[in-house]
């Protein structure tokens, strides 16, 4: 069985990573969402708030599970018989990023592969920090996010501006 | 009447700035440079002493206005009938960033269209950080910045070194 | 009267160009669809040809005109009292080219400005030279040039077979 | 069984397009390597070379084999049930031509997904024709080809300058 | 006497720019490695610490000596007789901020040449930012440093995590 | 002394190669301009009218000669006791194909290293291939050649159109 991480910090998932996990679980055996506990940029949502947005968004997939995470990723692909990390590719500035991480991965565990999916071009310009700014902002972020975690949003930001 | 957003931080305005301001004055009836109030990153001057800088160097030219902004930027457009924005795009590292935004202004409204304009190539390597690093290490910024926004940025710099 | 230049070789005009004429056309009061007669690279279309399947896909547009011309391009657009370039800037690989081409252009005649429009990101990768290669291989072209192009094409494309 | 096509010229196969093999055949349970049998650009080898070179490089590996093929690649897959297409990913300048070719696959076939994997940093600036360009001028290729192909790229060379 | 500066925060020093190190003093009479002192980013190590760890690691080289500076580079640079900048190219994000660097110290001081190496291939994605966070979530670092930084790094963040 | 290969197809040497060249000889103790005798595009002049033509230009500079060579430059710089080889790095379109030769000359010969210098923003755009087209299509090229090559290049021009 083909297991493979989809890592990221999620705050919050988008239409964008939804894509990218429909694409994966057609590849792989097995998906797990994994997302990244400690980061240096201090999230908005907690990593228990992250953790269950997504999970509520790929119920429908039986082959995907959602965990969070802590320590290096290539240590939790050992633990979780993971052989491969999913990851999406959406534009140059992306490019270099993913390559250093895939690379940095491949010298720490080589025996894991990372493999690149390109999200759909209307996704192209989208990721999580552009979302949560134009909902601060009062903006339409419906078309970015899930109709729940769009509710998640805007009830986070309101308990911000008190 | 074709009115145009020129929107920035501008912290301060730079020559590059104001050669992509001459520009847009020669393609619109009218230009409303426009000041972000609230930026993530915390500005060195105020908005009020950053409309003021800009408005001193534009006094020239008869269509164009500088006016400070808060919110969404295609509300602001659409309150001042603006139907484009104009935008400088200098080098590689702008592009992504820039078309992004632009992908997003387009999303939150279609009736407004981005405009790019390549300011003179004396500039591509010229930003407003750039310029308070070299002037708070001692250099030269005189070719960089109008002489009144020289002698403004130096005091600034004399204020926050007491 | 602002008169705004839209160069290219157009072999032929796709639905991407189509896209950027319908920008250009909001921003100047009028557009000139300008046809490269001689280029490097021998086209697949006559001039003729070319510049009739622009202005049959532009006839709807009362403000867009289409010629096709020879030379500089600086020296047309000083014939036409056009004081605009107008470029469709859509991938990085575009942006290095297209700046090359507006700073020559600029510096063989100071008085024209480059402006770049960017077509809608369903655009983002389509080109004339992709949409030959499909048709030549039998692919499906109609949702990249218009249906009378199609027509054209691939009657080109069987007349090259025999 | 999930069945990828990995699609090139190969002219010639290099150790760096082996190493993408070696990637694609632990992730999908078959990989058929598909060798374009027109190009735009003439090929050094025929394409019945250039399938040989490969089959014998790839011999032990029984999950991959190899072939030509003509015409739409989505056809090609179609009619192999591969479900992706397997492509390296080694710089910039790949990435865009990549994204282009992926999108336009997607357009054509919804149901194929392209898989971009990252070959070693050592073959990062590896390609057939700088190869070939160092074989011509005499230079040592002994690291960047399978011996076999070394010896059959210094025939052909020799033939060639007869 | 050609004496040339490489300037870096270097926090800490890793293989790459002790490669790049190595080929500068192939090319210039004497390189001044040029700690800089204060950085917009806090660095982990103090500069006392930063240039000791690189005196140690440059010591075989009698060519390479090591200081610590405040202020403008060039100002440096002249005070150093040096007419040299060195920096190393490793991928295209160094590229535009190197760029604009050199162009800034170029205006400050004309007579003060920027000369980019590109260090080894296995350093492309090498920086001392992802060496600290590899260290930090216990990852293997011993490739990426020289043994005596590796043993200073595991120290520090030892002290930091009590 | 230290020796630097500057090679090139100088088709025509325009003002932004002899910057480069100028920056060159402040590093290196000798500069050779290496004009390739046999490249795969076919060069508007002749391997002896490049080398005259840089010459020329040259001529005030004593420590900088021009030579055409033929086949690996590797085994040209080690018969001319070359130990480094200068490029002129513009714009990121350059820097792959930079780095690949680079990188692929390091692999056939160690002990050589590539020197990337910036040339004048000025000339960041400028390359042989525009100087040419601008000169052929009637425009004015006296700002990108010296005076001298200018003339040449207008007498090769009507030379082919007859």
């Amino acid at each position: 069985m083909k297991i493979a991480l989809y890592p990221g910090t999620f705050d919050p998932v988008t239409v964008g990573h939804l894509d990218v996990i429909q694409r994966a679980r057609d590849i792989f055996d097995h998906v797990i969402v994994t997302v990244a506990r400690n980061t240096a940029k201090q999230p908005l949502f907690t990593d228990a708030e992250r953790v269950k947005m997504i999970r509520d968004a790929v119920k429908p997939y039986r082959n995907v599970t959602v965990e969070s995470f802590n320590g290096l990723l290539v240590s939790f692909a050992k633990k979780k018989k993971a052989t491969a990390i999913v990851r999406g590719l959406r534009a140059i500035s992306d490019f270099e990023y993913e390559f250093q991480m895939a690379l940095m991965n491949r010298k720490l565990d080589d025996s894991i592969t990372t493999v690149f999916l390109m999200p759909h071009e209307r996704y192209t310009y989208l990721n999580s920090s552009i979302v949560r700014e134009i909902a601060m902002l009062g903006g339409d972020i419906s078309e970015f996010v899930p109709p729940a975690v769009r509710l998640l949003l805007l009830k986070k930001i309101r308990s911000l501006k008190k």
